[in-house]
């Protein structure tokens, strides 16, 4: 088959890649984004909460500043994407309130709402009497709340649907085959090949490869980058007419020591995620994970029990060893990661596709240096890594 | 559009109406059976236990009987359906075991087994230690156990395709159209309208509209049966290989109280079920039924939860005031009934199909006789009614 070439190759269409093909070619750069089912694995399955602050962790700073770089590019992405599209692009900023169900709950959401607020996140603490003014259908057994103004959510179903179209209207080459592996020269990245055995050639490859970032061939043994796949069950439910809106915000619950999150809808779903489970590349979604989920959920919800269950789904979330992404360079000349975005991806989406088409036109931005691949090899230092950016 | 005529109209392509029509039709009668969408409704919803004595309530001796002609037709309704057709007809005879989780569990699956013996039902008391010798991953938490030999259970997914080909087979005429109403002339039924305007001209119709019966258009109001709807929710889970076969019987348990029922299927499906809800026509899902499902199922048999769930689904019981079905003639002259089976329709698909057939042909069997509609009437007598059958 004749060899195609475009300037940059995409590999992954989920957000990330939907998302960085969109802000290259909208640059005017000729984006091939390659994928055998564009938008449906874990961008679709996801919840799309935005919650840097809900989701902060002792001692990830770096991190932290990036969710929340990212969250405050959302309303401009979003708002871009609509004007382009005039798809919804999901975004729903309503704020987060944490619960907590026992005693030890409460504890553990205030001790870190003091963490939270001494990071300079804006937190409000609440009694369950509080809570439940904010959410009347909350549980009588709810004993406390923290209320979280900055974190929202997005119907990442409805950002996906309206990348599939930006894409489309910027000129983006929609490939729908899986790519079998990375073509190199060298010390080069210069091609993929395609599962029908054509290939496409391309000085910049953009690997936005999620949770098969690891099994992507071609790649020297030592620069596959650390992700791993972490399997998570999701729900999504319906509410009738009647109960709407069963909740108003993203509520996330603390119940006698497991988390489970409820994120609402405008039109009636209810999304309630999400277990973890290590169990490599399988997504089947099993009873165990469902009955946890339910029973967290009408825990803190009690009219969950009256709200149709509408899917069972599972998706798996690319995690690294430090819980951040890998952004840029690889140590493959030609090869950038746009990947290991664990529970943040959608979240994560404006200011990845900014970072990487940034690093493509000038180079990496100081934002994304904490996030290199090479911060988890034991051979080449960062400033190795720095020095093979596509800039140069 | 011109009128159509049929020696038999039957109303409903569920197991009941299939299997009367495959029977009727073999003996050489003319047959027409209408229904929009055949055998997916309760047909296939239903687990398809074959438990006249586990589902034995205390008083209902008729019904017993009649359960337990149906039970003993089933084998040879098998073999003759497989004959034909050349596919499964589901039947699996490895009998049913009783569990109880805690004491006063253990003390009702004790008082009913002392009333199946009575009845003359072959039961066996089991400790728990013995309940586990039969099938070793129940949960050690089970207490005590009642082995029923006679008790089997249908892939009735299985039943409903094989019936379809055999109605094919022997020159039913199938029409996927609704019954809008039923025609009559004076105090005789002569035929149905479709929803497309065309009629059907018979002088015998069958209306096996199970949940659906009382909605039946045309038929005065003081006829019409007393069968309303009873929801139940239903789990299809899958056993990986490696746990295969996670239950070797049916298992039915009593569990804190309630009641749940495991149907494995050779293959490696296993079914849970069911709730019991007065809903109506809502066949949706509720988040509260698969809980409960789950959580009973995983009292009993802990490994539910590392089971794949496949399918939630819900579907309508036809129930009676009595739990009984009603057979035979309706009060209209050329009207009878063969609905209402309640949670017994899978079970009762032979000896009903034999019952409306040998009416048809003979007038109705004694067998029969306590499950007229007249049953229900405080007007006309049985007696009345009896007079009535088509084979007058």
């Amino acid at each position: 088959m004749p060899a195609q070439t475009s300037e940059v190759v995409i590999i992954g269409a989920g957000l990330i890649g939907l998302a960085t093909a969109w802000r290259l070619a909208a640059d005017g750069i000729q984006v091939t984004v390659c994928d055998p089912t564009p938008g449906t694995q874990t961008s679709s399955v996801a919840a799309g909460m935005l919650a840097p602050v809900t989701e902060v962790e002792y001692g990830e700073d770096e991190l932290l500043a990036l969710n929340l770089a990212s969250v405050a590019a959302w309303p401009t992405f979003a708002e871009e994407l609509e004007a382009l599209t005039g798809l919804p692009a999901g975004l729903n900023r309503t704020g987060t309130l944490s619960v907590a169900y026992d005693v030890d709950d409460a504890a553990a959401i205030h001790r870190l709402a003091d963490y939270q607020r001494r990071l300079g996140l804006e937190v409000e603490e609440l009694s369950g009497r509080e809570a439940r003014k904010r959410e009347p259908l909350l549980a009588a057994g709810v004993s406390a709340g923290v209320w979280v103004p900055g974190d929202h959510s997005v119907n990442n179903r409805e950002t996906v649907a309206a990348l599939l179209e930006a894409v489309e209207l910027v000129g983006v080459s929609l490939v729908r085959q899986r790519v079998t592996r990375v073509l190199t020269a060298g010390t080069a990245a210069v091609g993929v090949e395609l599962e029908d055995g054509s290939t496409i050639s391309s000085s910049q490859i953009v690997a936005a490869t999620g949770p098969w970032s690891a099994k992507l061939e071609g790649i020297p043994q030592e620069l596959r980058p650390p992700v791993r796949p972490i399997k998570g069950e999701i729900l999504r439910l319906r509410v009738p007419e009647a109960y709407r809106p069963a909740l108003q915000h993203t509520v996330r619950a603390t119940a006698r020591g497991f988390a489970v999150y409820l994120v609402p809808r405008p039109g009636g779903e209810l999304v309630v995620g999400a277990t973890t489970s290590e169990l490599g590349y399988d997504t089947r979604v099993l009873a165990g994970g469902v009955f946890s989920l339910l029973r967290d959920a009408r825990m803190v919800l009690p009219i969950t029990d009256e709200l149709e269950l509408v899917e069972c789904v599972a998706g798996l979330r690319p995690a690294t060893p430090d819980n951040a992404p890998i952004l840029g360079p690889s140590g493959l000349d030609g090869l950038m990661w746009a990947t290991g975005h664990y529970r943040n991806g959608v979240l994560l989406t404006p200011i990845t596709a900014q970072v990487i088409a940034d690093t493509i036109r000038s180079g990496l931005p100081d934002l994304a240096k904490p996030f290199l691949a090479s911060r988890f090899s034991s051979g080449p230092s960062h400033l190795a890594d720095r020095s093979e950016g596509p800039g140069e």
